[in-house]
C-alpha cells in the first residue's frame, strides 16, 4: 500500500445489533491483504436484500470474512498485492462482505471488468446480480433460446436484470410482481407474461409450462412453483423470502423428471466464485456492452446515508437497486 | 415374422382391474412391430414394484404402449424387423410395458446385450434395475469414488443392485432396511453402514455427510433425506412408497447448494431409454462381467404365476428379485 494513505478508512458499521437504524459512518482499520488478493478503492457499493438480512443478524458473513456489509462494489486498485494487476485499474468486484466502506480487499477471480460504456456507479449495481443471475439461470438451469423461464420478482434488482438477460437469451419470460407499476416497469425490460400476484395465480395462468423458474420467496411458492414447471423443467431457489420451508410433491415430479436446486452465491468457495465471475464476464458482459441488459438504478445515496438505503428497500417502494457512493478523497 | 409361428400368444391380462389377484393368462395378439423395433420371443421378465402399481390400477402405461404388465425381460430376437439386427441373438430388454408374454416388440435402443456369465434369466432381473440405478446415481447425481452414498430399501431389487454398484464405482454406502436379515444381505453385497430404519433414525446417524441419496420411499423421508445431505449433495426420488408429498427445507438447502431430482424412467422417451441403455452397457456391463455386480433372484416362478409374484413381492418378505420364467415350445 502506498504510504501516502492512513491504516484506517470510513466503513458503515452496526452499533446495535438488534437495530439495523443503527448503521453508521465509523472508522476501522483498512483490510490486510490476503495471498491473492488486491485492493481496491471503493467508488460505489451495490445494496441488496441480503444486506438487509444480514443487519438483522440473520445472515452472517462466512468465516473469515468481514464483518462489514456488501456484497459488491466498484473502484479502483490501489495495490496489487501478489497478484501481478496493475494499480489503477478500475473494476467491479463480487464479495462475501465488505463493499460498505472506502476500501476493500479482493481475491482477484472475483474481480470483473467495467463493461464498455458503465460507470463505476452502475457497475457496482450488477456485479451480484449478474453472478448470481447467470450462474442459477444459466450454468446450473442450463436456460436455452426458446425455452419458457418464470421470474419471480420483476420488479426488483435480480428480477428486472434475469427478465432482460434471459430475453437476450432468446428465452420467453414470464414474471410477477405486487403492483402493476412493477408489471410495467417489466414489461419495459421485455417481460412477456405478467402477472400480479395480488390479482391472479401464476400457477393456474403458466399451466406447468415452464422450464425453468427462478425464485426468492422459498417455502410457499415451492408447490405452485412445481406445479408451473414443464417436462424436465428445473427450479432454482435463491432466497425464501416468504419462508424456509415448503411441500414438495415429489410424485408428480417424478413422470416429469423435474429438480429442485436451492443455492446462494456468498457461502461459495473463492475457486467457484472465480469460475462463476469468469462464465459471467464471457456470456453476460457481451450483452450488457450490446445494450441488451441496462441497469437499472433507482437512485443513489452517499454511504453514510445505507440505514436510509436498508428502510427504502425494506419498504418495497424501491424499482431496480440502489447503490452507495463513496465521496473521493 | 417366420410363418411357422401363430398370431396369437400366451400373455398375463387382468380379468378385474380392481382385483391384482385376477391376473392370468390369456391368449393375445402377438404385438405388430412398429418401425426400428425387433420382436424378441421371451425366456424371462423380471417383476418390478412398479408391476404391482399398474396391477392396482395406479400407474398406467404410458400412451401408445403395451397394456401387458412387464418392465424387463430377456430373450431371443425372432424378428429383426428394420433394424439389421440378427434373429437368433440372445438379448436383454428394456421395456415401457409388454414382458409378462411369451412376444414382445421392443425399440432396438433399448436392447442390451446379455452380460458374459449370465443366463437370460439372470439378465431379466437386472435390465431395469442396472438402467435406473446407473441413470440416477450415475449419470444424473454424478457418484464419484470416495462420496458416501445412502441408498433406501437396501433388502430390495434396486437396493441390493445400487449398494453392489456404488461399491463397485469405490464409493463408501449407507443403507436403510427394516430387518437385520435384510441389512445382513446388505452387508454381503458391500454396505458399509448399517441402518434398521424401525431402531434408529438415518438422520441422526449420517449427520449430513452423504453426496447421493437414491430414495424410494418419497414425502415421509423427504426432511429427512435433505438433513442427511452433505454440501452440494444431490437427493434422487424414484419411487413414493411412503407417500406423494414431503416437506423441503428449502433455506437449509440454500448455504449447501443441494437439490432434489425426481425421475422414473419408464415415461422417458425411446431416444433417452436408449441412451441410457448405451451407457448402462458402457459402464456397468464390465463391473458385472468382473463379478463385481451380482444379481440376486429370490425364486423364479412360471410367468402363469404372475398373481402369486405380486403377492410375494407385496408381502415384503422377499430378498431380492422375482423372475417370471416362460415354457419353451
Amino acid at each position: 500500500m502506498s504510504e501516502n494513505k492512513s491504516e484506517t478508512m470510513k466503513a458503515i458499521t452496526q452499533t446495535d445489533l438488534d437495530d439495523p437504524r443503527s448503521l453508521k459512518l465509523a472508522d476501522v482499520d483498512i483490510p490486510a491483504l490476503k495471498p491473492g488478493e488486491v485492493l481496491v478503492k471503493v467508488a460505489a457499493a451495490g445494496v441488496n436484500r441480503a444486506d438487509l438480512v444480514q443487519a438483522q443478524g440473520n445472515y452472517p458473513p462466512p468465516q473469515g470474512e468481514s464483518d462489514i456489509i456488501g456484497l459488491e462494489c466498484a473502484g479502483t486498485i490501489v495495490d496489487a498485492g501478489d497478484t501481478g494487476r496493475e494499480v489503477g485499474e478500475e473494476v467491479g468486484c463480487l464479495l462475501a462482505g465488505g463493499g460498505y466502506a472506502e476500501y476493500v480487499a479482493v481475491p482477484e477471480g472475483q474481480l470483473v471488468p467495467v463493461p464498455q460504456g458503465f460507470s463505476l456507479t452502475d457497475t457496482a449495481s450488477i456485479v451480484e446480480v449478474a453472478t448470481t443471475v447467470w450462474s442459477n439461470v444459466g450454468m446450473l438451469a442450463g436456460l436455452k433460446e426458446g425455452d419458457r423461464v418464470l421470474i419471480h420478482g420483476g420488479g426488483g434488482g435480480i428480477g428486472s436484470f434475469a427478465i432482460q438477460m434471459c430475453k437476450a437469451m432468446g428465452a420467453e419470460v414470464a414474471t410477477t410482481a405486487g403492483s402493476q407499476e412493477k408489471l410495467e416497469h417489466a414489461r419495459e425490460l421485455g417481460a412477456d407474461i405478467l402477472i400480479n400476484y395480488k390479482e391472479e395465480s401464476f400457477v393456474e395462468k403458466l399451466k406447468g409450462s415452464c422450464d425453468v423458474i427462478l425464485d426468492i420467496i422459498g417455502g410457499p411458492y415451492l408447490e405452485d412453483n412445481v406445479r408451473s414447471l414443464a417436462m424436465d423443467g428445473t427450479l432454482v431457489v435463491i432466497a425464501v423470502q416468504g419462508g424456509p420451508k415448503g411441500t414438495l410433491p415429489v410424485a408428480r415430479m417424478m413422470p416429469r423428471r423435474q429438480s429442485v436446486h436451492a443455492t446462494t452465491l456468498r457461502a461459495r468457495p473463492v475457486e467457484q466464485k472465480s469460475e462463476i465471475c469468469a462464465s459471467t464476464v464471457e456470456h453476460v458482459w457481451p450483452l450488457i456492452e450490446q445494450g441488451k441488459i441496462r441497469t437499472t438504478i433507482d437512485r443513489t445515496l452517499p454511504l453514510a446515508d445505507a440505514a436510509q438505503a436498508h428502510e427504502l428497500l425494506d419498504s418495497g417502494k424501491v424499482t431496480g437497486k440502489l447503490v452507495l457512493e463513496v465521496a473521493g478523497d
